[in-house]
């Protein structure tokens, strides 16, 4: 096919990166963000809220272990997550004079802030290696785990990104320690996620262990805790390392993904991600429970775990109209088929492209039915 | 390697793109661009010289071809090489309600536009595909065979950007009548650097009919033109194919930008590109007829095909202390080696790592008694 007048060029891009479990990563000694090679210059970019609560540990730790460094603090939440955000870490990488072949930036944050840093690292120079710190629980089993990069553009939740992978992601739960509540659980919902639809044991775990992971922040140290997170981690990657760019577009972690846009959308700011998250779930729960994919003791049950997680099941966003036009949107996105992810049983999914606005009327009949207290009214 | 608390994620991402030379791109009949089918939604990019020579044609093609249409004019030139032209594009695709899986953005320009392009569809979305039609001769040979995007930061030349494939590359070398003497020289510099690398027969082709396709701005339709072209692109795209990321330092294709980098910076709006580079050629050739590399006789005709081809091989920017600096600067950036491309003989190459100051001093004498006039003064 190549001729002095055409080509086709082929190429393979090999992408290999390590997400690690590290006790204490600022602690003095620690020197695992260096490889175990102190005396390095290191550029490392966080939030002012961590900044409040670490910044001395993460001072000290670098002035005791690097040659030189600087330490970037970007305003935090997700009003910051924008090209402006962006543009500070590219000067400041670029001032710092970063070596990129030896220097990976660090970012320490949540996933605000490892979204804002890892974009900006892919661009400059086209490729600038970088290390993730995740602090809160989505960063632990989600942000900080796949190769996903981006800020939100105008109105556009991640509109503008890159597929870039951090050569490291180093996960230390002790920074949970400092979480609130409600960013507790909104990770918990990603980790039902992947109970839901690929791990019948994660979802024991939570169902016996979740509420008490909630109450330590994940500090009890229990080989329970550490389960949760670790099976949380591998579902995670085992469904993204073979469709790392997103070529696939039957991807069973958008589970909880297809009505959540527009549900936290319409509940802007009360919602959390997690949150919405949740709501998709307990909707798409009901339609599986109508459907005959599931029996109501299960239906019944997964309700009882999101309760027990802190996470809601009903919501007035939950509208119908705005749910069949969420349906509409996603389909589009997905190249004209719904290809939603649809509970079978406990820990394991189904895909469909069927769901009707009449069905989703009818989830949210059942979802009233289901809920823990309306449950005990019932029984 | 795989437990419940350290994962390695490994991938590989396959790349495939087309690069065709066409006739006509914007002959109303001609339906490339849209791959045969008339009536699909397109946003195409230009700029203000490009939409000056060539609007109406393009709008013809356009209303004639396509049931909806949008065409961005951005401003011209390397000063417009910016963000600010890259957050115009995303804002254009977005407000155009782009839908990226079916509707390729169509990028017209030279290597500045499909740059800018390029990167604004690498983000947005993570990934938009889209679509280059070059118009300058660097544009033909260069900036849209390969999968390099990006802007200007700060000072910083193409200082952030992506490795992003245009799907399809369509050739259309019409465009060419419109640009002026020194832009198509500016083209032939990198031409002849594939040639001094690797190819002896475009070497040929440059030396016999280099000059006429200079004046006839390849508008002669002749069987050298266009084999000065597409050997040009095949040697370009077998250096490019194998490393298309540059995770391999050394590069042939690099050779002619090693100096050139400091040598444009200096004079500074004075020289084009190319013309930067063919003084780093000019240079590079004299270190290897020093080193015996080539004899003189080969040398001598480098420097008269340079001369034919309109570009320099003097300028007072030529400094030996700026010329040892760039040489550092750029061992910095290919990991601590020189690595620099020298010719060996005429149409092949070797790489150096220790060329030393004195013998860029001594090669700036050579260069004075190679060039074309003083060789006959000498003779
Ligand atoms: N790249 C991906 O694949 C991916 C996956 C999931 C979510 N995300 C993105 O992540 C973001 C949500 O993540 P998030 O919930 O971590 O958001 P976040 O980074 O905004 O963190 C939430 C809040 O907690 C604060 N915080 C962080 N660590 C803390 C700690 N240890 N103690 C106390 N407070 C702390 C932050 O300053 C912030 O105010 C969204 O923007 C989402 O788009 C990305
Ligand atoms: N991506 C890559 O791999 C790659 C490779 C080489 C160069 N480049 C980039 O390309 C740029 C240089 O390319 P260029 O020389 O095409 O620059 P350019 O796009 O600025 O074009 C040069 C000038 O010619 C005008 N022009 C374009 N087409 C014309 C036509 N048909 N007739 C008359 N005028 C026309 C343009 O408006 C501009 O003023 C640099 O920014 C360089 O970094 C990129």
């Amino acid at each position: 096919m190549n001729s002095l007048s055409n080509w086709t060029v082929s190429a393979q891009q090999h992408v290999e990166y390590r997400v690690e479990i590290v006790d204490g990563v600022f602690d003095r000694d620690n020197l695992a963000l260096v490889d175990g090679e102190a005396g390095a210059r290191r550029l490392i970019v966080t939030d002012a809220v961590i900044d409040d609560l670490y910044g001395d540990r993460i001072r000290a730790w670098a002035e005791a272990n690097l040659s030189e460094h600087r330490l970037l603090v970007l305003p935090h939440g997700e009003t910051n997550k924008s090209w402006d955000s962006v543009d500070t870490v590219l000067e400041t990488i670029d001032s710092f004079k970063l070596d990129r072949r030896r220097e990976p930036v660090i970012a320490v944050g949540g996933g605000v802030l490892t979204d804002i840093v890892g974009f900006a690292c892919s661009i400059y120079r086209r490729n600038t290696p970088f290390i993730r710190v995740p602090t809160t629980l989505i960063g632990l089993v989600d942000a900080s785990v796949g190769v996903k990069t981006g800020v939100n553009f105008r109105a556009g939740k991640n509109k503008i990104g890159t597929y870039f992978a951090a050569s490291r992601s180093l996960l230390d739960t002790s920074f949970l320690a400092s979480l609130n509540d409600r960013h507790v659980s909104n990770g918990l919902a990603e980790i039902l996620k992947i109970a839901l639809i690929k791990d019948s044991v994660l979802f024991e775990l939570l169902a016996g262990h979740g509420a008490a992971a909630l109450a330590s922040r994940f500090q009890a140290q229990t080989s329970q805790e550490r389960a949760i997170i670790g099976h949380a981690i591998a579902g995670m990657l085992e469904e993204l390392e073979p469709n790392l760019w997103e070529h696939k577009l039957e991807r069973l972690v958008d589970y909880g993904h297809t009505f959540s846009p527009t549900i936290e959308m319409r509940a802007l700011p009360e919602l959390l991600h997690g949150e919405a998250v949740c709501l998709d779930m307990a909707l798409t729960t009901a339609i599986s429970l109508n459907r005959g994919h599931m029996m109501t003791s299960q239906a019944r049950r997964i309700f009882a775990v999101m309760k027990s997680l802190g996470l809601p099941t009903e919501h007035p966003a939950m509208e119908l109209g705005a749910l069949a036009n969420a349906l509409e949107d996603t389909t589009r996105h997905r190249g004209g088929l719904q290809r939603l992810p649809l509970p079978y049983g406990i820990g394991s999914a189904t895909f469909a492209n069927d769901v009707t606005t009449s069905e989703i009327a009818e989830a949210l009949e059942t979802i009233k039915a289901l809920s823990p207290e309306n449950a005990k009214v019932a029984a």
